[in-house]
Parts: structure tokens; C-alpha cells; sequence
């Protein structure tokens, strides 16, 4: 398989066209930001670990019946997933008050949640990524009904499989943000990363944060603190 | 009737309790706030238009198989109403982008929208009435789903009944805010008030707006819309 022209460049991945029809190679960067782009900087060795941590969980996820775009890792930073039409809905699901919705409610960060709830924001950086609504989705058209219903199903089932691997790792999964993607068949299947860029991860005795948090609060040791959920899940890279 | 102690002072009327179980005594006030509180103002004769304009959709809305609070107008600025315990949520129907709608999606105020589409909205001024969905809702505790559906579809019922009340009196509704409150007896029912304070009217020729939104913006005339709203419903006060 030949790595072709980039097809799009994100915030921490880019993604090229390959010589094999349904197929794309991703790159991810070290690159980080926050507060939609407008807090920038860098982690070391972020690609390389965030490549590892997303293939170690898009793996578990299809042994556990999850259908996703993730094919292979094929280098350091690189990884093969097929291509999809990414639906523009970032899908949250989250145990624990934790950021927007700490905010939102008015709840102290910590507050674990009766139940898992699940939140939709319009994947748009010129609006700021807005929350939205179902009627919101269906007036922009981003998917049909149904879809939705199978992509917020989809999205529970990922956080039962996820929890219950992190809490063996004495790790909290307070939430985390799902993108999914529309196959050149049709079929609806998870995409995009599972990371510390897109989770948060506190760690089940200190309550210690493990994600991007550290770096959007300025916590220091961000990198230490991916290099920690890379060793605690199985992940051979050292870096 | 004894008009008694005032159970609660809100923004824009004064709710009292009365020597008659079940019902309260509704004052409206002249005063205007917007943006959260942030932007205050008076409206002379607004508290009297308004007693009577939302007389009037009440009235309709129970003609036409809507229960609500309204019982009857008592003076200019006052009416009594049956007693309901509020449900913190804000529920709002739109038909055309306006206001927070337009911005969250992007689109140009005026565009009509394909379908009528509900938010809710966390009835907190400390929070700022922040947008909420159906999980939040749940983990709230605000309302159960069953009464929530029930909610949506009197809203949506709601919308079609004033929409074609005003369409004959050349006038497009907007956009408009409701509240619901529990009865004594468990019934959910319409509660509030329905005026140019909580809802956009356009005149439908030259969509001027007649609403508060002359308020918010600064567009001057603020008293003649609401005079001009009650004249084309109906109303008798000569304000």
C-alpha cells in the first residue's frame, strides 16, 4: 500500500489517501491544542503514544463486537483505518462531572453521575463546536434519526467496554468524545482516536489527572502523564 | 378573594397567594431585564399589556384544548391563576432562526426553519439558563421522560395553535418561550405567561419585529410593540 495526498489535516492527525480503494493512512501529530485552537503547543513523543493508545483501544473495541475504522498501525506514528465520511457530531458520554458539564450544571467536578449521559456538540471550529440537540441534528440534516439512535447505543456500549478495561488498570474513565464515520458501503462505525487527547482519565486512588487536561490547565507533567496510561494499558512503547 | 404574602418575585411579576387554595395572584411589572439580568430596564404600560396579551393567548390556547393556569384578569396589571409548583425548565419552540439559534448554527436570522424544533433550557439565572438536553434533564431530575414527551408535544401543540391565530392578524411567530408548573393535583400544565417579553413576533409583511428584541437591541419603539401586539390580537386596554 502507497501513502498518497493528504486528504485533510486536523489539530492532531492528518490523514492521506492510499493506492488501496476504502483505505486511509493517518498520521498523528504531537501537535496540541485546546479551547478550540485557541491555546497551542506541543507534547514530545505525543503522536507516537496517542497512535499506540488509540490502537490498543480501537483493537479491544472490535474484539468486544464494536465495529471501527481502525485497521493497523503501521509505524511509530502512523496507523491504517478505512475511510469514512465522518458524520460532524461529536458524541460525549461521561460519568463524572468533569468540565462543560461541571459548568453547565453547576456540579463540582467529581460528582459521579446516577447514569451515563450523552451529549451531542456540532463539530464546527468557526462556531465553536456548539452544543446540540436531536431536533438541532435533524435540522441540519447530519443524520437521520435512526442513526443517531444506533450511534448513542453504540456510544454506551463503548463506555460499559472501556470503563470496565480502565477500572482493572485503576483508571477512571470520566468521559470522553467519540467521532463516528460513514463507511464507502454505508455502514456507521466508530473513527477518529480514543486518547488522552479525547478522554479523561483520572487515576482511581489519587484522582490524579492523566489526560489533556494537564495540558489545557497547565498542570505539568503532561507528557508523563500519557507515557503513565500507555504503560498502565499494555502499550510497548517507550518513550 | 384575599389577595396575600407574596410567595416570589421573578423578573417580571410578582406571584402572591390567595385566601382560595390552589390559586394565586398574578402582578405583572413594568420592569424589563435581558441577557440574563444584565441589561435592565422599564417598559411604562408593559405590565398591563402584558397581563392582558397573555390573557388572551391563555384564553385561546384553553379553547382550543390547552389546560393552563389561567383563571381570570382581575385589574390592569393583575390576574389570578391556578397554583402550580414551576418546572425549572425553558421550554422553547422555534420556527424561524432568531437569537441564540442563529448563532449556534450559524444561519442567517429570518431562515425559516423545514420543521418547528423544541430546546430546553435550565431555568437558573446563576447558571445563565444554560441549553440542556434530555440526559441533563434526567440527571436533574427535573421532569421524568414520560412528562417530558408530554411537554414537547403540548409545545409543539401550542406552536400550531398561536402560529395560525397570528397568521391572521398578519403577524410570524418567531420563536417563543414556555413554562409548565404541577398543580396541586399532579397535572402538568401550561404555566407562565405568553407575550412579547417570551416570544418573537415579526409583522409578516415588513418583519418588523414587535417583541423585545427592541428591547435587547436598542431598536426604539419598544412600548409601541407591544401596544401594536395587543391591538392586532384584540385587546382592549388604550394604552
Amino acid at each position: 500500500m502507497e501513502k498518497l495526498e493528504m486528504l485533510y489535516e486536523g489539530k492532531a492527525k492528518k490523514v492521506f489517501k492510499t493506492s488501496e480503494s476504502g483505505k486511509c493512512w493517518i498520521e498523528y501529530k504531537d501537535d496540541a491544542t485546546a479551547f478550540n485552537g485557541e491555546k497551542k503547543g506541543k507534547i514530545a513523543g505525543k503522536g507516537t503514544m496517542n497512535n499506540e493508545i488509540s490502537a490498543i483501544f480501537l483493537s479491544l473495541l472490535k474484539e468486544k463486537g464494536v465495529n471501527n475504522h481502525f485497521v493497523q498501525r503501521i509505524s511509530g506514528t502512523e496507523q491504517i483505518v478505512l475511510q469514512v465520511e465522518i458524520i460532524p457530531i461529536e458524541v460525549v458520554v461521561r460519568n463524572i462531572a468533569a468540565g462543560s458539564l461541571a459548568k453547565r450544571l453547576g456540579w463540582e467536578e467529581g460528582k459521579e453521575l446516577p447514569q451515563a449521559i450523552v451529549e451531542y456538540y456540532y463539530k464546527n471550529d468557526e462556531l465553536g463546536d456548539p452544543i446540540i440537540n436531536n431536533d438541532h441534528i435533524a435540522l441540519l440534516g447530519l443524520t437521520s434519526e435512526s442513526d443517531l439512535t444506533k450511534i448513542r447505543n453504540q456510544a454506551l456500549k463503548i463506555n460499559k467496554i472501556l470503563q470496565e478495561f480502565l477500572k482493572m488498570k485503576d483508571l477512571i474513565l470520566v468521559d470522553f468524545k467519540l467521532e463516528f464515520g460513514k463507511t464507502l458501503e454505508g455502514e456507521i462505525i466508530l473513527a477518529d482516536e480514543i486518547s488522552p487527547d479525547t478522554c479523561r482519565f483520572w487515576d482511581a486512588s489519587t484522582k490524579e489527572k492523566l489526560d489533556k487536561d494537564r495540558f489545557r490547565r497547565d498542570l505539568g507533567n503532561v507528557k508523563e502523564a500519557y507515557q503513565e496510561i500507555l504503560r498502565r494499558i499494555g502499550g510497548t512503547v517507550g518513550v
